[in-house]
Parts: structure tokens; C-alpha cells; sequence
């Protein structure tokens, strides 16, 4: 585990990550809301704010990304290369995340600021996974970039296992955490478990590892900046988020109140 | 993504590849219409229209091409090197593509002017492709030339899938489409989805990459020129044919057509 | 076989590895019954102990704790590096555990005192984990830092094997026993099948190679302490130990009794 | 594609090639009509003939060859190396034939002449055979050693495909041919399908790729000649074969009338 | 095939080699009899006899070998190494047996004399374990360090074979010799067949290879003397044993028999 508060991707010890892999993982559907957001560069230009202190991207993007900055000039956000990834076209027979950019190609080629790596935990193929991220996290040591862990536990171990509610379920969420820790990520990624309490749990497991909460469903801005606020009570580390911002007409005005909710230690009340 | 309107293997912007592996996917059956198209030295020479922007060959033709260019004097198109092919000779589980040729051996042993590679996304094997072509991708990178991604999603994943109505479902173009985008590469080659609409739909998704259009069925030269037009005039940047090019007793004649269509911003009426 | 009996992890040629790998190994299940438990420094702090010849731990945590070591000046206990691992959340064809860390990023970044391995013979995956194992002893060589193998045939060979009564049979903790002599351990970790005789048996066939028993069921204090005295008195090597010890309020009194019986060659009741 | 006419094992274009990896492929039962076949010294002394200009052998085969020469001071036929090859004792799911030579060991220890690959395309493994291949034929560039391709199209894609007749259908065998030449082989060493028109339509296929037609069944040596004959009018560049050499009393009677309809471009009747 | 007869191995051109890997392929079951017989140093000491030319061990106790020799000063039997082994713990779907030790570490670090690997011929593993064997040859003729090959053809393609009684059918057994020449060993050992004629069969299959019998079943030492005379008559070169010899109390007085007959050209009646 890095010291984090020194990194390119946290401000005041938290981070607000802008997820922008959807084009990877769902296709076109998922811009079919606001068609303009499936244009990159309107989503490099939402990362300007400064709230965003790192914006998620696959290789392809990443590249376009590093010539829409040389070229318009424009600085945008440090960099998180998400490393691995898939398509939900073919039918797998469990999770499973390829590998879509080395280490060394998102390091030296891209400068890239951190590393994001996606670890299905409870799917079949985790032992696999488990290799690949040993591979990752060594290699990113030696570049001296940080790695974030999408940890999401899910597929058959967990839908089959009677024990668990599902993909949220609070003990499934705080395991996949832990693992982050075990593994040596120094950010994880996770489901936001419903409530304060089951995320406290999470952190409980975690010691000083930097947490951050993933999206969750839509609700009211009021409401899901409480959640937000709720985990950095106990110890959460802020955000990553996608569609909810990139997909309004006026981004700004959302990430001005989650920039004073993260970073600032506002409630939601100060923030709205 | 690279700027490619520098690229051998684009002339003003725009492609036309000639494609001739139909050997290796196909066999003879495909060169009975025409029986010297059989024979590669045929092909060659139909690829010294000014017109064709790449040839597209596998390894053994690349050799084979590379001698007769030195054996006749003749230059014949820049040299876009297919990284993988398949035969249709054994029954796969699902569609994959191997490597036959590595992208070292392309470049630095063929001097390749580009990289061809078949993305089956659908496939049960899809993360495997994933894999290799991120190999590809980045040696590609390492040797300056562009990569071209055959994006083609087929496979159980399409077929089994209520929700698609097949290979060229607008949905499905346009997702494969996209992970050229999402997946590094720097030109697309699609399957053309039937109409305009769809392929305006299809280039919404992939911002300023560069996408060429696959021949599709049989039709009229002017119906052909029309869908060519039809790609161009939305951001197309091309096309990619094979047969219905070298099986013809005389391929400069619609090769002119195509040429005015794709280069020189003709329209059909125009071009004919 | 190398000589143990110079390593930082033996003292007098006995050993107690205090072992914390639950949070991979069961998730935060294991902390429940002390929640202070699940925060690493607890346990880095009680590694303090003078009984404690290793503190084994996964990558995550060995890099906290050398974190830990640094920013608090503590000493603590000399690393044991454990090289795989898994969780329990998929379901798997049988037993199975990948690589999380490298020999060379255990020693070269880590400085690991010595490198553990878990071994699963029984399973139908056996001959994969020997494969991996020959490549963690050989590179350990290298860098001259001893192997522990977690010595535990498990799986469907034992299982489904009529002669054999389970995972503590005699003949299948001595055939464990064994594989770590054959295959190149400097000590052993096996679970103690229950009485003296049995580990006399097991001792038998092992030669000089260090042995250390693991765990075992709950019972009394002085029980527990007698099965390590009779283990060490046929020859055994010390103990492997975890929630038995860190989940205790006032673990150094058991740690005293422990370091008595293990390098003082003291009897139970001189212990107690 | 190789310029073969200087190579080592051609002669005036064409080839004879002595094929003897029967002990490998088929075991000591095709030795028995000739108990004495099975000393690999008597068929090295065959290969003294002028008329072979390859001795195809399997590595361990080939080794004993390269010290029969030192020893015995024969120089021998050239020696095209084997690079895989399989036994008929395993059940194989489809056909599969392993490496069992690297083509860095055959041409640096071994001083091979020519590489030897077989293909099996039809089979499920095609393309696992196909990554070999390719690894083979670029090492062997790299070498400048030219590639003989044993291309025999078989397995479940031909056997349960209602279109082929089987392993000697005209498309069989003239697909087979045609990735000869698409995967860069010098070479290709393809099952005689029966009659001179279907030759001459695996010639149409592969341009100037240099062919070898492969034994095929028993019948009389001038029918056998008449059949190298027929593809030798039609661009065959000759046979390989090996039984029906090796397994003769006095084998040089018929290699004197191969020699001159393979090399000496006599008819039959001239020949006999 | 190297020269063996100047190999460290060999003495007059023959071979005894006493083989102790029971710990591994069987384990403690096989020590019962003779319970000293499960330390290691019981069976060095009797490898010091004059008539072993070999001792063969797997990795760990090789290790413990070379400590021992250093720390007694006794010299012991030269080293085979076997490179591959298996325990019989787990279910297989068909034998197999991975690698344990590298080459490079046996020689570079334990001087191995020779090295052994198992090859399973029939089995569904056979090709991959050609795969490994070409590795593990082409690495030992770096090092000039002979090969054993333990050929053991046996798994569903033998026993699903109507055409094979078994493991010992004198075609079975031949074949196997056949492939240890084939694929570059310079010793196979082998089953013995049952009677005389059957082993020179598989000698007709091998010409100069050296061949050593494998043990057999239980009967009187005279039985046992004579089937290993009836080998050297007709060209067999010697014996690998294991129990027969290190279980006995005074395994001396059947090694002075077997030298007599192995390695000084004396008839059983001479030898008792």
C-alpha cells in the first residue's frame, strides 16, 4: 500500500474518479441518453473541473486523449489506465476481465497516472485473475504508479452461495475490499452496500487503505450526495462516477457540490 | 489513435484496401468465378491502380509480393499485413482467429506499411483476441505503423442474443465499431449495416477514427457506388473489397469510379 | 534442504509463525469474534512477541507492514513472504491456489526473511501447483532464502479415496509431509492428525526437514500446549499459529507459555 | 516463399524426399515386411543415393544420422529436419502433432538442411497448429533455412463435412496446398488425390510453391512412376516417400527411375 | 543418442541404477516393509556400492544428497536427476507428470550427472509431455548431460486398445523404446516384457541406444538375476531397481551378484 496522499490522483486524500469505460463495457446503448457523450472529447472537457481528480479510461481512448490535450492545449485530468476490461457481447461462462494494455505501454507511453484493474472475485475464473493482478500490481510498483482495484465480486460464487444477497451484499463487498488490501491495490473501487453502516464494516477491513464508492442507482442528487458523504464520515475516500455526471447538460453544477462534499468536508446540506 | 491521414495507406484522408485472403479463409472454392485470381501474381498487379491505398495480404503472399515487387520492378500498393486469419476447413466451438504472422516479422522482415487484425468480439473466444491483439497493438505502436481492425462481432454471443437480429444489427456494428475505438486501433473495417442511417449511427460512436466499409452482397455497380457514397458523405473513409474487384475482366474501370467516389468527393452520378 | 537452523525464522532450529492470511483466506468472517482483529497493525504489533520466529503474511499486508515498521521504528517478527493464496468466494473444480507475489518482488522489494507456499496435493490440480512451486523454490535459491510449504493434501483424490479418512488421515499428512522433502521445502507446515504416534509417523518420513504443526481445533489452553510439546518432542519443529493467538486479549501470555515449551524445551506443566 | 532452386535440397527444382519417421508416427509394425528397416543406419545408407535430395527425420533420428556421418565418413542425403511429429498410441480428441524439435537446436546443432511441419487443418487443433507454425516459419527465415509444409487437411472439419469425400478430395487437398502458400511455407508435401487434373488443380492454387506428391497406396512401380510423372507434367516437383524405398531389397533399382523422371524430365517408358 | 559409454553413468557400457522416488510416486506406504528405507540416508549409504552407476532422486532429496556427501565426505553414486515426477494422490483423467526440477538447476546447482525424465506414451497428456521433453533434451545437450527416458507408455490409449494386452505387450514396450530414440533420449528404461525374445524385439527397434529393464515383479533372486542376463545377452544394458535393493538388510550381497552380471559378462551361475 502507497502512501496515497501525495498522489497525482487525490486532493486532500480523496479522489473522485470520472469513469468514462462504458463504451468498452455496454457499447452505444449506454450513450443512447445524451448522444453526444459517446464523442470522447466531451468527456475530456468534463474532466477539467476541478473536482476530478482522475479520469478512467481504456487504451484506445487514452491515446485519443493524450492528442486531444497536445493539441487543444487544454490540461484535463490525471490519467487512470483502466488495464483490463471486456464487451457484455459473448456469453462467458463466468466473469472474466482480459487484459487490454500492459503496464509498461500505459506507463511509458501514455504516462499514465494510476493503474485501474477490474478483479471479479467469485467468479470462476478469479484464480486467473488473481495472476494477471500480481503481474499488474508488481509492475506498476516498479513504474511507482499507483494501482486502483475495481473490486466487484460477482458470478457464480456468489449468486449460487446462499449465504449472500447478491453483488451488494455487505459481507460480499467488505471481502472484495479486504482483498484489495491483501492483494496490495492502494485504492479500491466498490458497490456502495445501501447504507453507512454496512460501509463502515467495509473500512473496518481495510485499515488505512483509501476507499472509494462506485455509482449505484439513480436517486436524487440530494440523496446520493448523502451517500457520498455518508461513506467519507467513516472513512470513505469519495467517488468514481460515469453517466450521472457526464451525461447532464451541466456537469459543473453537480461536481461543484461533490468537490465540497469530498474534498472539503461540507455536508450535504453546506454543498447543495 | 494515430492521425492517419499522414499513413501510407490513406490518400487524402481516405482507403481502399484491396483484400486477398480469400485463400486462407475460403480456399480454391472462391477463385473458381475467376480461375487466375487463383494465382497472386494477378492480384498484384490489379493493385497497381492508383486508386488502392493497401493491399491486404498473409504472411506467405506478403513474401510472395515483396519478391515479385523486387523480381518486376513494379511498386503495387503499400503492404497492409494480416496478422491473423483462419481457414474454414475444422469446426471451431466459436469463432477465433490466430496469429500466423508476428507483428516483428511483418515490419522489420516485410516492411509492412500496416497491420490487419480480425477482432471477433460475440465469440466465446473474445477475451482471448483481446489478449493477442493488445500484443499486436502495442508492437504495432513500437513500429509506427497503423493497426487496422477487421471489426467483426459474430459468434454465439450475436447469434443467441434476442436482442440482435444478426452481424450487420446496427447495434452490433456500431459496438464493434466502437472497440476499434476503445481497443486502440486506428482504422475500422465494418461490415456495412444496409443504409446510411445505420452507419451514420455506427461513426457517431467512434469520434475521428478512421472506418472503411466491407463489401457486402452482390449488387449493381451503381447500388455498390451509391452505399460507398452513401459511407463517405457521413464520415466514411473508404472501402475495403476483394473479389468483386480481381474477378473482374476489367477491375481499372470501377476502380476509376470508386477512386472519384472515395478521393476525389464525387458523387455517383459523377463518378459513372 | 537447506539448514535451518541459521534462518531468521528458527531459534534453538524451532519455529512459531504466527500466520495472518484470513482476510484472503475466509474474508472478515474470521474477525469477527475480535474486530480489532482485522486491522493488520494489531497483529503486526503482537508479531513482536520474542516467540515469534515469522509473521506470515500476503502481499498486501507485507508491504504495510513494512509501512508500518518503518513509520513506527518497531522491530517486529522477521517476514514470511506467502506466495499464493486464495478466497473462498468462487466455487472451484477443486482445490487451487494462484500466485498473488513473485519470489523476486518477495525479496528484491519486500526483503523477505523466508517464502511460503501452499500446496494442495489431492487435487486434480496438483500437477499445475507443482509446476508453479518448482519455479517459486528454484528462484528462492537463487536469492538464498528458505521455503515453507503449507503441506495440505486436499480435493477429490483424497476425498473420493475409500482408504483414506479425510484430510488428517495419518497416511495422508505423511504423504504431505514427504512431498515438501521431495520436492525441495526447508520446512514443512502439516495439520496435526491428533496424537503423538501419528506425527512420530509423519516425522519418520521427512528425515532433518523441519516441521512445524498447524493449528488444530479449539480446546484448553494446556491441551494445546501438550499437542505442541508432543510434536516437538518426536521431533517437531514449533507451530503455525493465527486466531489462537491474535484474538486473544492478553496474547503474550500464551506467547510465553508457547516460547517455553517450543525453544526452552520445557515440559506443560513447567510452562504453565 | 523461398526461392528453392538453390536450395540444398532440391536438384535441377525438384525434389526426392526420403521420409523416415515411421518409428515415431506409426511404431515398430511398419517395420516388420523388413525387420532390418528399423536400424535407422540402413536407411542413412539408402539416402546415399543421388537421387534423394532429403532425409527426413525426426530429432532423435537425426542426431544419430549427424554421427553416423562423422563416424562412418558418408556424407548421406541433406537433411530436412522434422520439427514435429506424434505417436499413434494417445486417443486424441482430433489430430494434434507436438513440437518435438526447436528450429533453433535442428539448424545450430544439428546443421539442418530444410524444416520439416506438419499441418493438420480440418482438425479442432488447426489452430493451435497454426501458432506453432508460425513461430517455426519465422525462426526457420531467420535461419534462412526453407520450410517443408506436410500439409494433410483431416480431422472432425473433414470427416463430418457432407461437401469433402475425404482426406484425398480434390478441395481437400488443393486448400491444403493453398495454405501452404498463404502461411509462408517453401514447400508443400500434399496426398496425391488420384489422377494428373486434380494435380493440376492443386497447382492452380499455390503459383510457383515448390510440391512434393506424397506416397500413396501399393501398386506397381510403373504405375507409381506414371503418377510422379503426371504431376511432374503439371508443375509437380516431385514425391516423397518412403516405405516403398526403404522397405526394398535393392531400393536403388527404382530410385534410378525416379531419379530420371524427377530430374531428367524422361517419360516412363524412357525411365524403365 | 550420445556416446554413453564414456558417460558417468556407465560402467563397461552398462548401467545400474538405483532409483528412489518411491517418497514421491507412491509415498510412506512403500517405506512400510523397511521403515529405515524412508530416510534418504539409508539408501545413499547403499548407493555407495561399486555396482550402482546411478542414483536417481527427485529434487529435494538430490539436495539433501549433495548436503550429505559434503557433510560426510562419502562420494556415493553419481546423480540422476529426474526432472519430472507425480504423487498418486490425486484423480488424473490420464497420467501425466510435470516437471519438478529445471535442467539448468540441476546442473548449475546440484552438478547432476544425468537426467531423467518419465514419458507416459498413450496417454491424452502424451503431446504436451513431448513438449516438455523437447524443452528438457534440447536443455541437457547444452549442458552435455545424457538423458534417461523412463518410457512408460500406458493411459486410455493403451488399455481402451484391443490391440494391446497392456503396459508389458512386447509392442507396447517396443514402441515406447522406439520413442525414446525418436525423440533424442540417449538411455530408455523400460518395463520388462516377460521373457527374452520380447526384449530383443524391442532392441531391434533402438540399434545403438542403450536400454536398461525396470524392476518387475517379486520372485527369487536367481529369477530376477536371469531375467537381467537375458537382457544383456541380447544387448540390454543393465537395470534400474529400487525396493528389490534398498529394502533388503543387506543389500550388498545381491549388488555383488548383479555386478557380476551386469557390468563383468558373467552368467547367473557364475554370479550366485
Amino acid at each position: 500500500m502507497k502512501d496515497m496522499d501525495d498522489s497525482a490522483i487525490t486532493r486532500n486524500g480523496n479522489s473522485l474518479i470520472l469513469a468514462y469505460d462504458h463504451g468498452t463495457e455496454h457499447g452505444p446503448v449506454d450513450f443512447e441518453p445524451m448522444p453526444k457523450s459517446a464523442d470522447p472529447r466531451h468527456v475530456f472537457e468534463v474532466s477539467q473541473h476541478d473536482a476530478v481528480t482522475a479520469l478512467a479510461l481504456q487504451k484506445g481512448n487514452a491515446e485519443y486523449y493524450r492528442n486531444w490535450q497536445e493539441n487543444t492545449g487544454n490540461e484535463g485530468a490525471p490519467l487512470l489506465l483502466k488495464i483490463n476490461g471486456n464487451s457484455s457481447l459473448p456469453k462467458r461462462e463466468d466473469y472474466y476481465s482480459p487484459k487490454q494494455c500492459s503496464v509498461q505501454y500505459a506507463v511509458e507511453e501514455l504516462d499514465a497516472d494510476a493503474i485501474g484493474y477490474t478483479m471479479y472475485a467469485g467468479s470462476i475464473h478469479e484464480d486467473e485473475m488473481w495472476k494477471d493482478f500480481r503481474e499488474v500490481q508488481e509492475e506498476a510498483r516498479k513504474y511507482d504508479v499507483p494501482v486502483v482495484m475495481w473490486s466487484y465480486p460477482r458470478g457464480k460464487g456468489i449468486e449460487e452461495n446462499p449465504d449472500y444477497s447478491g453483488q451488494k451484499d455487505p459481507e460480499v463487498v467488505a471481502y472484495g475490499a479486504r482483498l484489495g488490501l491483501e492483494l496490495g491495490a492502494d485504492m479500491v473501487k466498490c458497490k456502495y452496500p445501501g447504507n453507512q453502516e454496512d460501509w463502515e464494516r467495509l473500512e473496518s477491513q481495510v485499515a488505512e487503505l483509501k476507499t472509494v464508492m462506485s455509482g449505484g442507482s439513480k436517486r436524487s442528487d440530494r440523496a446520493f450526495l448523502q451517500d457520498v458523504h455518508d461513506t467519507i464520515e467513516v472513512s470513505g475516500n469519495g467517488l468514481a462516477v460515469g453517466r450521472n455526471i457526464f451525461q447532464r447538460e451541466e456537469p459543473g453544477e453537480l461536481l461543484d457540490k461533490l468537490e465540497k462534499v469530498i474534498f472539503e468536508g461540507k455536508t450535504v446540506d453546506e454543498a447543495m
